[in-house]
This record gives C-alpha cells, structure tokens and sequence, in this order.
C-alpha cells in the first residue's frame, strides 16, 4: 500500500516534469463562482514567455485560507476576473528572470507580495513587483503563509493603539492561525495576552500548545463569560487591545474586559453573529470598534514604509525562530477537494498547503 | 384665574427678593441618588462670600437634560459629592466679581464653560473660570443649552470624518435638541443632512420645522428601513458620517446608508436596544463604530484651542440667527416636578427650562 502511494506520487511528478518541458503549467482553476469542490478543475495552462519586467517562479507550497474559498464561492467583496487560478499565498523559487529584473535572481526565495496571483499552480510568471524575496532560511510553511495571518495579527496591533511593555491584548479564537501569531509577536515584545478557545475534548493538548508558543493565560469562553473572571488575571491590566474573530456574545463577553478607551478590533465572524455594543460601552467606556482587512490594507499600503518594516520585523522573527511555522497537512494539487473541505472544517487547528516542488 | 397665577409669581418673587437680601439662595438640592422627584428638595443655602478668584453670577434660565436627571438617579457615571445642586447647564448674569478678576465685568452675560456646577438655583458663586462670557445678544435660551446639545453636534462633526461641501450627514432621533442643531451647522457649511425622525401623528409639523432649520431629507424609521430607500435621495452622495442616538434596529438601517469608510458615532441609546454590527460592516464596509461623551470630552479639553474655537463658532451662529434656540418650556424652580417629569418624557420635543431672573 505505502509503495504504491509513493509510485503513484512518482509518477504524478514525472509526468508534471514533462508537462513542464513542454511548457505547460498544471493549476487549479475556475471559470464561475460556486462551491469551490464542483468549479474548481485540475487544468493544464500554458506558460506565457517570460517579458522583460517579468520573474518566473517554481511553486514550493501554497496554502488554503477560508477566504480563498470565500473568494471562489462569489461570497468575497474583492474578486478576480475569471478564468482565474485559485489561492492567494505562495512560496516559490525564481527559475527565469526578465531582461530589467537586478533585484532577484535565480534560485531566491520568494513570497506573493500581494493577494490576487492566482498561487494554486505549479509555475507562475508575473511582474517582478508582485513578489518579495525571503531568505531561504526562512521554514517554508512559514513563508508560505506569512502574508496572510500574522500579517494580521502584526497590523491590529500596530495600527490601533499604542502598545507598551507590560500591557495586555485580549484575543477570541487563540487557537486561530491569527491568534497564534498574536501570542508570539507579543510574547516577543513583552506583551501579556489573555487568549479565549471554545470548550473541546483536547483542550489541555490545546492550552499546552498557547502557552509553549508565548501566552500569558489560556482560558475557555465559559470560562470567560463568568463574572469573576477578573480573578484569574487579576495580576495583569486590563486589556487595551481585543481582538476578535468570533462575534456573538464571544465579542460582548470579551469587550467587558477592556479598558477604558480601549479599541476592538474586529478581523474575523466565526459565530455568523453580529457584534452587540450597549451604548454605554461606546460613550461612557469610550472603545472604539473598528475591522481589519488585510487583502485592502496590504493594497493600499504595498511597498511603504510600514509594509516592508512588517515584513522585516516578521522574517526576522520567523529566522529567529519566535514566530513559529502554523502546524500544516500538506496535500498534492490532485487532492484539492480534501484539502478544501478541510480548509473549511478545521480552520482553526491544522493549515491546509499544496506542496507541488 | 390668570390674575391669581401673576401674583402668586409676584409674591415667590418677592420673597425670593427678600431671601436674597438676607444673603439666602434658593436652590434644588439632592443628598442622596434616586427619583429626582422623591430625592430633590427646594432649600435656602446661605450665599458664599466671594473671594479674590470668584465671581458671583444670578441664574437667568437653567435647562433641564436627560443626563442631569441620570446624575441625580446615580445611574450616570460621572457623580458630584453630595449634598448637590441639580443641574449642569446655565445662563446667568455677573453681580459681583473677586479683587483679581478682569476677564469678566459686572452686567456679562455667562454661561457655565463645563459641567458639575449645580445650576437649578438663583444664585452661583464659584472660581472665575468655571464661567465662559458670552454676548448679550445671544438669545438666552441658545445660551442656557449652548453646551451640552449644540457643543455634541459641533464636535461629532469635527472629531471622526472631514466634511466638506456637498458631503453627507445620516442622523436619527433627528428631532432632538443635538439633531436640530446638527441640522443648522451642516445647512450653514453647505453638508447635506438626511434626517430620520419616528412616525407620530404631528409628522408634517415636525418635517416642516426641521425643512425649516435646513434639513435636506427628513424621512421616518420605517420609511428608512425599506431596501429602495436610496431612491428618495439618490442626488445625494451616501454618508461618511452617521450619527445614532436611537440604537436597535434604527441603528442597523442607518448603519445601510454610510459608504465605505465612514463613521457612526453613538451618543445616545433613547430604544435602549444595543447597537448590531454585522460582521462585514467592520470587516469589508471598513465603517468605524465610535461614541462621544461631551462631558468628558469638555473635561479633558476645556480651555484648549479647539474648546474656544467651537464655542466662538456657536456663539457667531447664534448671534447671526443661523444657530436658533430650541423649544423651550418655561417653569419656576418650585414646579420642578413636573419640569423634570416631562423632560425625561418628552425630551425629542421642547426643552424644560427654569426660568429665575
């Protein structure tokens, strides 16, 4: 059975090899929007010629966020025109380079600068401006998917208050790819984070995993729904910073924990529940509720200042070895259906990556 | 009948005259939170001598606002030490002024340049600046309830978005004292103000006196609730500003309105439902939902460039009759009870004024 597996990924590959010499690029693609399991097709495209601005870059692993499948059911507020390759993450190696091109060369690492590529394809040639170079000792399942969670978890706590040493963010959904990020890049700083998980059957196994990445203190939503939670923390301030992909009486029962002219930050809708504000905690305790949008923010702001301090301050910590790579199950493009299911099913806990070279 | 009523005015007078000589000042006075009409008692309190810092003024007119009668329930988060005067807004006349004082002379006319004074009484005593000079042509009932509804319109549309001419304003409870003068201050900078009032029988009156003060659209709840609404004011551009003092329901169809990036500042919750942020209203819509709490607004920038500024404004519109003063029924201190039961009933209509002087 396992030799027969790894024959059959043999020769996947070897024909892949030869679809490649022949100049065609093998990807994931979609011509209508819909449920990505039925418009989703395994095609061969060909490769365009590299032109002069252009880089051509082998595929090493792209992942499946929730939003790329959002984007391919129609549901997504940015969309491609179609026919369009799925996936919006990738790492590769540059294997050609245009005529222009002195700021990347061959066999350099290189990341998706921007959502929008079409990543889930063995071969992308694009405009050398749509990449960023990465050291290659960057781990590759961090590379793959730096753009998108802790980028997140980088801008909320940079662009909406002012965090010091010693002050606290409070975080719903912990366990999420953004909230792990949130407890290293924290921790990195010294910054205390109270993280909040649902209830579940490996909850120690979970609470292991927090605290060995950088939390400060783990606890469930029961458990924070209580009114003397106060108590478990009480050693900390109260939060400046709540950050919050769950929605529902999740985000009322993390707001109760904020302080005076804190900022909520809300990134994600795991419950589908509106947020529920009481007036007072908009007048008299003064937070402000805002949204981050990564896709929007990295389009507005590419290539500024603050991006390319992001993504400096991250690589050094992914090479550092303090942001850690999220844990991956790692798929063939063929098997594109279980990898999305899963994508949408399990979410919170193991990443779903296409690793293709 | 009516001859009757005169006299006895005649005669409150008088001895109030009278108490005055003997250095006594009426006032409503509260030792304890709860029912105003249970807690409050009219008392004599002797005058206080006026040392070198302080200036003396006699009440002209004193409102009554929803937050004074919420300070006296103790349900307000901002609480006087007790025993305490009602009330936080006041007109007044200068009768005597300390050694060191050349700001204010006898005869000016001043209002109270922050809230906490105690001001249903017939006389003040207190530091010269707790007193803000205003001009004797303001009308005195503009001047009485400058501070509290005319400084929250003012500062709402300063503080969160940048309006300019032919920019859009969304507003509920849009005939209240706030949104009356958030009306007036958009009409005389050319901002457009769509205006959202409950249906009640005398609709056609209120539209009319609120066309009257400059509204540009004035529809009702239901009206702004129905999906094709745009239609009524497709001329105009969708709002980068909203104001909401209702919450509930009226909150979420007003929230349909804003475009993207805009702000909904809450500054009051008369359904005393909360406010339902859907998810992709933070997320995509990129709309900010924030408060604003003019007392601690004034408490934290009081004297500062912008506190004077926004004041000389109001006062310029005043006197230029582009700033009217609102509705206003008119009570002696001694009918406090039902000044204050029909300003927490009645508070969308006319507003309850002591009259003293």
């Amino acid at each position: 059975m396992h030799t027969s597996r790894v024959f059959t990924r043999w020769l996947i590959r070897a024909v892949h090899s030869f679809k490649q010499a022949r100049n065609y690029s093998e990807g994931l693609v979609y011509a209508k929007y819909g449920t990505p399991e039925d418009v989703l097709e395994l095609q061969e495209v060909q490769i365009p010629s590299v032109g002069r601005d252009d880089v051509k870059v082998k595929v090493i692993a792209a992942p499946v966020n929730p939003s790329d499948v959002n984007v391919i059911q129609g549901t997504y507020p940015l969309s491609p025109r179609l026919p369009a390759f799925g996936g919006n993450e990738v790492v590769g190696m540059v294997t050609e380079v245009g005529s222009t091109i002195t700021s990347l060369k061959l066999g350099d690492h290189v990341i998706a600068a921007q959502p929008g590529i079409g990543t889930w394809r063995d071969t992308i040639v694009c405009h050398y401006d749509k990449w960023l170079r990465v050291p290659s000792q960057l781990p590759i399942q961090l590379a793959a998917t730096l753009m998108v969670n802790p980028a997140t978890a980088y801008r909320m706590m940079s662009d909406f208050v002012q965090l010091e040493e010693g002050d606290t963010i409070i975080q719903n959904g912990a366990n999420s790819g953004v909230g792990q990020a949130v407890i290293q890049l924290a921790a990195s700083r010294n910054i205390n984070t109270i993280n909040i998980i649902r209830d579940r059957p490996n909850i120690d196994e979970i609470k292991h995993y927090l605290d060995d990445l950088g939390a400060t203190v783990v606890i469930t939503e029961e458990e924070n729904s209580k009114r003397d939670i106060r108590s478990i923390y009480e050693c900390y301030k109260s939060a400046k910073l709540g950050l919050n992909t769950v929605g529902g009486d999740s985000a009322t029962n993390l707001m109760r924990q904020l302080q005076q002219q804190a900022v909520m930050v809300t990134y994600g809708g795991m419950s589908r529940k509106p947020v529920m504000l009481p007036t007072g905690s908009l007048i008299f305790k003064e937070i402000k509720f805002v949204g981050y949008w990564n896709a929007k923010w990295i389009e507005r702001n590419k290539n500024s200042g603050p991006y390319h301090q992001m993504y400096d301050d991250l690589i050094r910590l992914g090479v550092e070895g303090k942001l850690k790579p999220p844990k991956c199950t790692e798929h063939l493009l063929q098997n594109y259906k279980t990898a999305l299911s899963q994508a949408m099913t399990s979410f919170a806990g193991s990443k779903q990556l296409f690793v293709l070279n």
